[in-house]
């Protein structure tokens, strides 16, 4: 699904800072790729109805990928289990 | 993708309510469908995972879409935008 600099990790920054990252790949012609995890997967799910609503005509889903992810925390060593999203956004069919 | 009853609306109440209504669907060899809104989004997902990696064994993703509903304010008559996800899970394959 791309390679790395295709993927936007969305945190916890404002949506449209996402937005635009996402874009810049779309407008190379590259898919982007939307990772996130935990509760910023309803910011990521914004970010792509966003770019394909609203500002990259002709963009489109594609794959959407659902998953679990073990983050360890670093004070006490547990390990606890966060859901995951990849969602890949693919640019305009070429002309 | 399926008839009414297999729709699990996702809210605000404690994720395993709706591990539980999304288990009942699939114990009758029916899909399940997760159908959410907005922050969450990502509770729908945390249902997902957990029905697949804990509870059903054989369960998995059929199909997952992303869409945005338009939601009025009674209050002024406003409308805002609000982003979907709709998450279908298959019950195990039968033997």
């Amino acid at each position: 699904m791309g390679n790395d600099d295709s993927k936007v990790f969305i945190g916890k920054k404002n949506t449209l800072n996402y937005v635009m990252a996402a874009m810049m790949n779309l407008s190379e012609g590259r898919p982007s790729l939307l990772l996130a995890r935990g509760k910023t997967i309803s910011r990521a799910v914004d970010v792509g109805e966003i770019v394909i609503n609203k500002f990259v005509k002709g963009a489109s889903y594609g794959k959407i990928k659902i998953d679990t992810e073990k983050i360890s925390n670093d004070r006490d060593g547990s390990i606890s289990n966060v859901s995951s999203i990849e969602i890949e956004i693919l640019p305009p069919p070429k002309k």
